[in-house]
């Protein structure tokens, strides 16, 4: 072992306070950090939430470069570890960096319309939606619920399973839809057809689900077929923007992410020529409280393409055609939960996804799924289900009573 | 009687080209017109609803200057006369109005726009409150229920008379708060204090109400006396621009219309100085589908300084502050329920009415209140109640099941 000579302390304290310089630039979040020599050192006075172990100086670069790939790219790489729980220092570093921009509103703004610019054409959304959702449906069900529903869960009762709250979901949107028999319903966007199916046993309506994602379309077909619902539900590979039926009912649950801010006017559009004048819509997706860009490491290797929209940017889809909004319910504790359980699920089944990929792979799902879960839990992401009618339907019914069966 | 001479049948045909070019600018409504010569005509081959009279040449050249201004003028001053139901005649003329505009967009929000660049100040907004809400308290208390709450009412059931349904709104409004005994309330426009009142009598809060208009705050002050609630609730006369205090729940129940978009981030700013982090709030507005002026009569002799806003447009209250959005609810049916009540209470005071000021004013009223019925009636206009929070507050219910009580 060398001694500590005062060029290698000299060293040492450039490189912590490259560390701090960093984390402050992300509102110096309650944790503690420990470099590849195994300094250690606290960022606030306050007990630290959990260790952040930065093994290599490269990350120190990476993070500088990029705070949000940086730290994306050296987590997956097994370059950054935490030591301690992931879930609760990615609340930390979130709740710590929407602190500082607590003021900021003009800038996240800009860069968000800036952003919106890139209109997703019909042939980079289907490569946009092939990168995530045809990772194969051997991954998602590994720690999806049987009913293989990849958006927020809704929990009834706080001691609901996710099993429950995802039935509960699909229950509470056909409430909200008010669906009768014989109706016909368009999905766009429709999963592994989850909810198609499940309107279309339930409540006795025809679905015609869009779906860009080859795999999920194929597998959603298989299970219609198995169920008997092929007469019932029919599952079409394709954009929204190819949608042309005429229906009673619009749905669509966790697509308008993908969408993008410069084809809201498009999908409005759309709905509008679909829907029929007596008809109902509802648009569940997961929003902002304020315009905001996407964060850089998501829409690099997660999500490319996808934008989330605040209540706001989401008018460009409804104002231009005049539809009514009727009511908007914001389920963002019931994210961070949804979020947090899959979370835990993941990290049970991560060696066989690490087989199925490689280690980084899963490493950066884990950090997709505990950052979603935090963005939700601090309020930095909410989620919203908007339902909308033709401006001048006036069969729209006139409480939200139904939507609450126990009372009727 | 003179002879029906050619130039007598030329002059006649002109003035009917002119109603009809008109009344073709509005959309063609199902009406008939009758002249004040006693010719009477439709202007589409269906039923017509209602026969408009125009019962002086004087009134084609107002309504050709300005059909908004020009119809309420007249009609005020009995130049123009409905024959026939006027609120099914008002139902069928807005219906007309805002079909013929349906695929209009970006000119009613540009013209939204410069209109919000009038900003209201302080003076004015004094002004403006003053000219609407201190009509007296006398002329209210004719024709309002005897709470005297003028804002939408909320008929939980279908039956519900406008006492009832008055009283639901309030409760429908604390349930949307969750309020708690001891906290502290601040209200923004109170009207004549009902709501503060019944706040503090059933759910033991206390109440800090803001209200421009001088009527309105003396006659609170006398009820909340009278009731025994002085040390509960007090009344402030001041506008919302002037509330200091730090509160447990922010409220504004029919103030928005008055704030004007220009002064939008200012309330924002102000309920962010205010509310504490675990804060909650509700905005009860009127508002629209889609961004648009507001009507020139309107503004002219019923609301000056006043813009109904789309949601989009009330983005710029919550945004900029970050405020999360957790409920919207329309309410469109009850306010073209509760407009029509006023109306048909109004109608038989109208007499009274015209004793209490003039014959033209009684007219006026009737006009503004069978218009608003129609306009929410045809869903040119929506009722928002908007419950929003602190971004950052976990303490949100998971649920809206407290709202429908009947399910705990």
């Amino acid at each position: 072992m060398r001694a500590d000579t005062s060029r290698n302390v000299e060293a040492r304290d450039f490189d912590q306070t490259l560390v701090r310089w960093i984390l402050r630039f992300v509102g110096n979040p309650d944790i503690s950090v420990r470099l590849w020599n195994g300094d250690e050192f606290r960022i606030t006075d306050r007990q630290p939430v959990a260790c952040m172990e930065i093994r290599d100086r490269r990350a120190l670069f990476e993070l500088m470069r990029s705070p949000s790939v940086g730290f994306g790219e050296c987590y997956s790489q097994g370059l950054i570890e935490i030591d301690g729980d992931l879930g609760c220092f990615m609340v930390e570093l979130t709740r710590a960096i929407w602190q500082r921009r607590r003021r900021s509103y003009y800038g996240p703004k800009l860069r968000s319309i800036i952003h919106a610019a890139r209109a997703n054409s019909l042939e980079l959304s289907r490569h946009n939606v092939h990168h995530h959702y045809d990772l194969g449906n051997d991954f998602y069900r590994l720690w999806l619920d049987d009913r293989m529903v990849y958006t927020c869960a809704y929990f009834e009762r706080p001691d609901a399973t996710l099993e429950e709250a995802q039935l509960s979901k699909l229950d509470h949107v056909c409430r909200k839809l008010q669906l009768q028999p014989g109706q016909k319903v368009v999905e766009a966007g429709c999963g592994w057809g989850a909810l198609a199916m499940h309107m279309a046993e339930h409540y006795g309506v025809d679905v015609i689900a869009y779906n860009n994602s080859h795999e999920q379309v194929r597998y959603a077909r298989e299970r219609a077929a198995a169920a008997g619902l092929e007469r019932k539900v029919s599952f079409v590979e394709g954009d929204f923007r190819t949608i042309g039926e005429r229906c009673d009912v619009f749905v669509s649950v966790g697509m308008l992410e993908h969408v993008g801010l410069a084809n809201y006017r498009t999908l409005g559009a759309l709905i509008d020529r679909c829907l029929a004048p007596d008809g109902i819509g509802l648009i569940h997706t997961i929003g902002r409280s304020h315009p905001a860009p996407p964060d850089k490491w998501i829409l690099k290797h997660i999500f490319p393409g996808g934008h989330v929209p605040s209540l706001g940017e989401m008018a460009a889809v409804f104002e231009p055609c005049k539809f009514s909004i009727l009511d908007i319910e914001n389920l963002r504790p019931h994210y961070a939960r949804t979020c947090a359980i899959w979370l835990e699920k993941f990290d049970q089944v991560a060696d066989q996804v690490a087989d199925m990929y490689d280690e980084a792979f899963a490493r950066m799902w884990r950090l997709y799924l505990a950052g979603s879960s935090a963005a939700f839990e601090t309020g930095t992401m909410q989620l919203y289900q908007v339902v909308f009618a033709p401006w001048d339907n006036n069969s729209v019914p006139m409480t939200r009573a139904h939507q609450y069966p126990g009372t009727q």
